[in-house]
């Protein structure tokens, strides 16, 4: 065997035990009862214990020093690059260091739920800014220059705090005149009644065999907050459903099933390979919003969709596919970023992104972020945040440790618009196939051109492969534009 | 940190990892999609080498010989014993000879289901006779005296063929004699009509409740074939649905409470060692056996489940709370091992236990199983097989490689023997508890008695600490012969 078949044979074991770790997250989400959590934590802290030995194994560097990298072909210098990456972060994290993260991010997430159903910041003060110094020294260790970048390369490679402050400084004017005047239109029509779980979940069911997602290789199931889980071939979704509202269901179900078909297209010869699974967050937050967003809210799509809720629910109080276009696309006034429109929700990215920035370098100090919160948000919506599980205590990713991953929200978004405007270009008739619910020229056009890749190429690379332009934000941007003038 | 501190914590990483394995079977049975089946095997490939790993890992000698026995309290005493016999048991099987057994027994399971829906036993022969080779050479690797002693240690240490031989030639005749008599009589009363799956689930959910099955740690699911998983806090259940007969599915989830009450009441203490698991198969059995049939097949118990069933189901055909007693205690002839009664059982095991024998010890050759086995049916039975899957190629066992295994399932009916003997004199009003529904005493005495000791005794010790005497036939015989006098 080679020294590469040695090296790619370990890896692949870590790689399946950390597939395992996310089979268990989420069998802790879908299945587990209650009483079984400390148990669990303890198979979870053994797992990762055994995943740790593994990442920083000196075989590893063994191995790295003993390739040729003029041996390698393109598929096989990508891995070595994503090991050596993956090594060189791991051994730079002390032991001691990485288990008081864990530790206390474990603590901190329950101190999170309960200051924020008290509506009381004072009370996650102490522990959040434990976790702040910790993720301080993680950045530390890992860089000896910015910082926040250092956190941000974890979820998007290449990523850096000088690139993004240009994209979002283009962005938030243009933004920000597109939200005043969505805001200023007539209000969106409004559904009415009540929609039964059963009928949510075998439409959900319907949309997802629509959108290409696998049922051979996966399954849907309900989850308090919906996630996709898995690589490869067991990519799993999960949905929520309420009531009142059918919209939650079916677009939490397109976002997830944008995330999990990435994982399941992802070509089979990458598997348990670091190429065999989505390269960075916000390409993965691509696929997703443009299964939610630019197809699955445009104007063709919601045109099939409208008409097969009234077959299944009956009429809801929307009397036609422009007035359903324009309801599941409403722009409205609203404190919570989980609910924002497309518009809006690059604006409550930046904000955070501003606070998370000062506070890892350590301009802001985490008693003064609520108010820091409080006077961004007025700034940039007009109005006061009413209570602190409206603003400051609404996410659950600073109390986990989650430092420098708001912004592959909006990178998402962004590079969807790159992708948006290369697909329709490649196929003019669309919104023909669209309205009759033939969403998946579209989602095997992402297949053939990016999902297939995995992680061979850079984040950037993965984007400008697919569309010919290097990522940028005018086609989100003018996307936005034209969409919401049309709407108005 | 003392050495057995060392050791324990060790150990406990290892048992994480064997649950979690645990876990993902129980997934792959009730939850997984069968295109996900080539990606878990890989997992499970690669779990169970790290676990392998850590069985031989060398410091395990090095702890357990640096602990000086004399300062062990009993419980830490019994846990070093166990993982001694593990660890000796674990070194002494060559890698390759492990590896080679998965491999083939793997194949093996998937040649043996065809060759069964093919009702051709010659097709089964080749790879049969490579697993029986591969465990006589595990066996000669674990003993240098009696091979299938070896094996049957691995599932009920302690437990012998001269013993087991002794055994069954007394249980053998009485046996005979009492299901003759049974034979003889008037044929039992049979159900009619369908039985909702709903209401089936229903009712297997509220009994499995009533027998101290704690949901709160744990889930019932459907499964092809039945079973009960894990360990401690998180142990669930399965059970299958037949539409023409309610019995399956709740005999079926009985049996497997008791399975699962077994582990779930173990010492919260022995969490996570080797304390902390069900000490045997034997053992084991007896807690499913006493669960489903001296408790859930009494007269007394199907006195309260004739109304119960009554109430949900409506009529279906059975007139008297005596008609149903013995419709779910019909002595009848048959074929298969797991739809017999609770006196031929033993003698389906028997039959098994004397061919595995044979055939480990070499007397028996692959190609002559089949013949072997229909003549020592009739024998046993009086009548011929009419195919092999109604004959030797019934059971999945062998096909796994499991010999030494079959002769647990009896040793548990005699286990559960002793344990009603010694229940019904320290609990004498059980019967009037029964029929009220109240099983909990009963499951409480045996909680109280057997299961929360967990593996601290030997099986053989295990059974009588809780009754006062040493295992023996004579109360499960004494039990079958008068319970089937009076019902005839």
């Amino acid at each position: 065997m080679s020294e590469f078949s040695n090296l790619i044979d370990f890896i692949k074991g870590t790689i399946a035990l950390g597939q395992i770790s996310g089979s268990l997250s989420w069998d802790q989400e879908t299945m587990m009862a209650s009483g079984s959590i400390e148990q669990r934590s303890q198979w979870m802290g053994h797992l990762q214990t055994t995943i740790h030995e593994r990442k920083i194994d000196p075989r590893i560097s063994d191995w790295l020093n003993a390739i040729d990298p003029q041996t390698l072909n393109q598929d096989d210098a990508a891995q070595v690059k994503h090991i050596s990456r993956d090594f060189n972060r791991s051994v730079r994290i002390p032991a001691d260091l990485a288990s008081a993260i864990a530790i206390t991010t474990s603590r901190s997430q329950l101190i999170w739920a309960q200051s924020r159903s008290d509506e009381n910041f004072k009370s996650f003060v102490p522990v959040l800014s434990e976790v702040v110094n910790l993720k301080r020294r993680e950045a530390e260790a890992l860089s000896s220059s910015n910082l926040y970048d250092a956190l941000l390369n974890d979820f998007e490679p290449g990523m850096t705090t000088k690139k993004l402050d240009k994209i979002f400084k283009k962005m938030r004017p243009r933004l920000i005149s597109v939200r005043d005047k969505a805001l200023g239109g007539a209000p969106a029509p409004r559904i009415e009644g009540l929609f039964s779980k059963d009928l949510q979940l075998s439409l959900s069911n319907k949309i997802a065999d629509l959108f290409g997602y696998d049922f051979n290789r996966g399954r849907l199931d309900l989850a308090v907050h919906p996630f996709s889980s898995g690589s490869g071939d067991d990519v799993r979704i999960t949905t929520r459903v309420m009531e009142n509202d059918p919209f939650n269901c079916l677009y939490s179900t397109i976002h997830e099933v944008g995330h999990a078909t990435y994982e399941q297209n992802i070509n089979h010869d990458y598997s348990l390979t670091p190429l065999g699974a989505g390269v960075s967050m916000g390409v993965h937050e691509s696929q997703s919003r443009m299964y939610e967003n630019q197809i699955g809210r445009s104007k063709a799509f919601t045109q099939f969709l409208f008409h097969e809720m009234l077959d299944i629910f009956g009429e809801f109080g929307i009397k036609s596919a422009d007035e359903f276009y324009r309801c599941v696309n409403a722009v409205k006034k609203g404190y919570i970023r989980t609910e924002a429109d497309e518009i809006q929700y690059n604006l409550h990215i930046m904000l955070r992104y501003e606070l998370e920035q000062a506070l890892i370098n350590g301009s802001l100090e985490v008693k003064d972020l609520e108010v820091a919160w409080n006077d961004m948000f007025k700034r940039d919506f007009g109005y006061a945040v009413d209570r602190p599980s409206n603003g400051v205590l609404q996410d659950v990713h600073w109390s986990v440790g989650l430092f420098g991953y708001f912004p592959t929200y909006s990178l998402g978004n962004i590079y969807a618009g790159c992708l948006e405007k290369a697909m329709r270009s490649e196929l003019p008739d669309l919104n023909l196939e669209y309205s009759k619910g033939n969403v998946k020229r579209a989602t095997t056009w992402l297949r053939e051109n990016l999902q297939m890749y995995g992680g061979l190429r850079d984040p950037e690379q993965t984007i400008s492969f697919a569309t010919g332009e290097m990522p940028n934000e005018e086609p989100l941007l003018n996307y936005l534009d034209k969409k919401f003038n049309d709407l108005i």
